[in-house]
């Protein structure tokens, strides 16, 4: 009897493993829980970074979130602390309004028993491409420091990842920061260039679709009634970000589900429609578009294994998310 | 006998009436032989604009061209001369050097027997709207300023006209007057933004596929081999635009087949993959982004009927205008 495969282990081995990358921020902790309770997918870790708050409070936010979940198992690693043009990072008094200081609306979570990890998140990227390459599915949802940083120490990550799904940019809408860049990009769009130029099979989700995918607080008072930790904080923190996009005026009518839209993505590509495009991000000051996604003109008649999303399943997509939280909090 | 139809009855009762709307340079040369030889369609007439020329130039060249093409039947109207937020239009000396200083690459045209007509062509295209509705394709080639003048004196226009496909714009890639704005839209945003908020079936063929479709003097051998005048003059003209693309750095492998691919996707849309987004274009000087083409954020959730294309079969479409072109031209 020593060759049969039980139904879990083969469930194990088809799995994906998945490495978010988190700047630990209220739509990634909805992106961590919905990659957690995914059972299509191993996570097999989160890289830590800066953007919508410090690298080491996201790595916190990530642990204590994790530990809520129930998913202690998940290692959390240190990324990059700021761009690699700047020497310093400072979080952008709007990332406070959406977010909450602490990054997570305000809401106090317990503090996780585990720890960040001693080996850095780039590192880790980069042992993993290494180990799962064409298995391994990596979601960057806030600046792409740490995956150009990762490309730059060992320039075979690009080619051995085998699925990059990132959150950020914008294509056909204009961007959220300015008329062109959206925030994830305008963090660091010297290394999101380089990121978007050299990584192979890259799916960039931004707000071409994200903006169409709206969550109320219709959908979180029913994880609040669940009546679990989780179910409670979760909707504590959910709520504090539709209220932030409603008295801010960035949308009356829910808040954008950003970073879980990338993670779905990233497991199941039905989700979204998306073009081929080999893209650039403007990064000269002077430039007049500075943080730009777009496309390359001279490369336009190349092959390409870049995309952009450019519409989404909306309603099955919110749908789905919903189940997957109703699952998760429980 | 009374009610037996004929073939050729037939085939006329079948075809789409086409209005060109047409600033004629070079490429919208092409577009008109194109239009003048494509059997699924009646050309019906032809509206000049200004642009790469003064309006008067315009439909002069026209008028020259169809002669050329045998095709005298075809009525040119006058249109708007300057964009309606301006009270003179003067030729970019950009398009001197693209189109020629007389807009069709300093051919010497015979001139044509045939006059404009004295009906305005924003008043030709209101009556055709009402008398042909559905059945009738639009295609402007330039500023859409005779298209929003017919929507300002009558509405319904927005409504009536089966498929409006514009050669303009640029929305995964950059513009080719600044990085966000194409040269037709550049001319008129105001009034380009009037046309894209409201007609209704509008597609936009802009540099995301036009700059994906390219012509060589290869193609152009081939016209001035078949000993026709019609040959000749279309190559010398077609061979002064790519030169002037080669020499002024805009392309070296080619010259874009802008509006002719407008002409073919009003025919048959099924030469390029198309979006649906509601667009519209940013006229505020001070917006950063002056004469962009880009969604509407706060339509995303909305049904639309305007479209951008967004990728193209190239070698289908290449193939098949150089086959157009050796028949019209022979």
């Amino acid at each position: 009897m020593c060759c049969i495969i039980s139904d879990n282990t083969k469930k194990i081995m088809a799995q994906k493993k998945m490495i978010l990358d988190l700047d630990t921020g209220i739509d990634d902790a909805l992106a961590l829980a919905y990659a957690v309770g995914d059972p299509n997918v191993d996570l097999i870790g989160v890289i830590a970074s800066y953007g919508n708050t410090y690298v080491e409070t996201a790595a916190q936010n990530s642990l204590n979130l994790l530990h809520l979940l129930g998913a202690d198992e998940v290692p959390v690693f240190l990324g990059e602390s700021h761009a690699s043009t700047a020497d310093h990072f400072d979080v952008m008094p709007i990332s406070q309004l959406i977010h909450g200081k602490n990054g997570v609306g305000e809401v106090t979570l317990d503090v996780a028993p585990r720890g960040v990890e001693k080996q850095s998140g780039v590192d880790f990227l980069i042992a993993s491409a290494h180990q799962y390459a064409e298995d391994l599915i990596f979601i960057p949802t806030g600046p792409l420091t740490n995956l150009a940083t990762a490309i730059k120490k060992d320039a075979e990550v690009a080619h051995l990842i085998g699925n990059t799904t990132l959150m950020g940019g914008a294509l056909t809408v204009p961007g959220n920061v300015s008329p062109f860049t959206e925030a994830n990009i305008h963090q660091d769009p010297e290394d999101a260039d380089y990121a978007f130029t050299r990584q192979k099979n890259l799916t960039m989700v931004g707000l071409d679709v994200t903006l169409r995918t709206l969550l109320t607080k219709t959908e979180t008072a029913a994880w609040r009634i669940l009546g679990t930790s989780a179910g409670e904080k979760y909707a504590d923190l959910m709520d504090f970000y539709i209220d932030a996009y409603y008295n801010l005026d960035i949308d009356k009518k829910g808040a954008a589900l950003h970073d879980p839209l990338a993670v779905a993505v990233g497991i199941d590509p039905t989700y979204v429609t998306t073009m081929p495009l080999a893209m650039h991000v403007t990064y000269d000051r002077d430039s007049g578009d500075y943080g730009r996604t777009i496309g390359d003109k001279e490369k336009l008649l190349e092959p390409t294994t870049t995309k952009a999303a450019i519409l989404v399943d909306t309603t099955r997509f919110v749908s789905d998310f919903q189940k997957m939280m109703l699952t998760v909090l429980a």
